[in-house]
């Protein structure tokens, strides 16, 4: 049974600590955060143990610290909670890029920098505050930890277990790969959801096509409707492998508008029917893992 | 109660058979097909009362035609249709776009023209076949009418009725309007879709990239699972519209790549925050309309 302190108590902080205390692991919750009122509901909720007022106080005799705030807010918060650390402790993260996670803690965390395991729990956040937490949001879901060389081994192998008692399947990946896969496989797709919603928007007949537009639309566009100050923030810290993957899907696109363009159908049927086919052959191995 | 030809048993044909046999306005329905163990099924399932031989002699005597085949066969059909109907028939297709199909009855119904009025019933079609059809399909749907200058306006009302009697809200358009409307809020994302997939499935690290894809990609590439065959002749038939389109968009993306390119936070959060907010009104718009 651990001490463990929560920084942002949210739907991903929340989930954290209902996760934690059902696997019983967590003896006493610590939450700390800026919104007095939204602590006192995680309080209520029986999602906490206490409330801290500072992040210092928060984390001091913790076992395990979760940073879970907006990645922009990280650096000052773990230079906040540095001096009263314990030596012993494990601080992990739930950000969904990593580089600029990892940058922030070698620039702040000093000797504490062996402790910290990056993390990236993938769950799809369209839901917001403590009141969405529950404790099966990363059951059968997949998280990511991203250590550094100067990570202590014994300290990984903690984390591995932590985030594994949330239900969660427990992979690792350099910063840099994990950078680059979530550029194709999330950042991409959200800047090309934005940029299409964004576009007809802007028509002067929007109202005409929203009109017509049907349930592959609204799937297409699902991930349009995320918070654009985060998805800002991800572009942001992502933005060299962003950019790489908005690169190649340019030429890519270019190139199947060239193939419309010649009316050339067995190329179109190529192009459609391999895609068609990565993407039954993915579904069919996430069935399979189950 | 009206004797009702359909053209093509499918997922389409049998489940307007099923809608205007339960709103009492069927009161004999023939199949043709060129699938003999498709329309056996049918006619098992109660959907149609008779099978035709061709469709000459399935369209004999019919005060309603349904043409529910791939378009690519159309033409053929008309022509093989034509001289058996009936002077005051009405005929009526399922196609997804409409210039082509107005294109191939006025090359080939000539008396009967008049008698025609294009239709597309919009609903996901990711279910084929006769065993998969159900009477509520197009309940709640969008049917868009695409009349020609030359369309009979007490057809025209029929063909309203008729669809109506599916549950489905009829709307009309011109036939160049209907494509241009479909190409941004149908074809592009579909062609979108296609390229995403495509492309991360021709990576050398494609396994790695789909093994790291969750909800949102799921959601996303839904629309990229459609049959290849039905979207190569839709972006054949719509050709112009698409490229236009596919032009657009490209040119949209490329200048999103440069708000990204320059760090230009502001203007990335305006381009999120107008999609997600165009997003919203546009699911709060459906969500009032039911």
């Amino acid at each position: 049974m651990r001490r463990i302190a929560i920084v942002g108590v949210g739907l991903i902080g929340g989930s954290c600590a209902l996760a934690w205390r059902r696997a019983g692991i967590a003896g006493h919750i610590v939450g700390v955060g800026r919104g007095r009122a939204n602590l006192e509901r995680a309080l209520e909720l029986g999602v906490i143990d206490e409330i801290a007022s500072d992040a210092a106080s928060g984390v001091s005799g913790a076992d395990v610290v979760l940073v879970a705030v907006p990645v922009g807010q990280l650096s000052s918060v773990l230079a906040e909670m540095l001096p009263a650390l314990s030596p012993a402790v494990l601080v992990t993260d739930a950000g969904s890029t990593k580089q600029d996670v990892v940058a922030a803690a070698r620039a702040v965390l000093g000797a504490r920098l062996p402790r910290f395991v990056p993390a990236h729990p993938i769950a799809g956040a369209e839901r917001s505050g403590v009141a969405a937490a529950r404790a099966e949001l990363y059951h059968g879901r997949q998280v990511v930890l991203t250590p550094l060389p100067e990570t202590d081994a014994a300290t990984l192998d903690d984390a591995r277990r932590l985030w594994a008692a949330c239900g969660a399947r427990v992979s690792t990946l350099s910063p840099e790969r994990h950078d680059a896969v979530f550029a194709a496989v999330s950042h991409l797709p959200h800047a090309l959801a934005f940029a299409l919603v964004d576009m007809i928007a802007r028509r002067g007949n929007a109202e005409q096509l929203f009109g017509y537009a049907a349930g592959g639309f609204r799937d297409f566009t699902r991930i349009a409707s995320s918070s654009p100050e985060m998805w800002r923030d991800v572009c942001l810290a992502n933005r060299d492998a962003l950019l790489a993957e908005l690169d190649a899907y340019l030429a890519h696109l270019a190139s199947l508008r060239e193939v419309v363009a010649a009316g050339d159908s067995a190329r179109m049927e190529d192009i459609f029917g391999n895609a068609r086919r990565a993407r039954d052959d993915w579904l069919k191995s996430i069935e399979d893992g189950k």
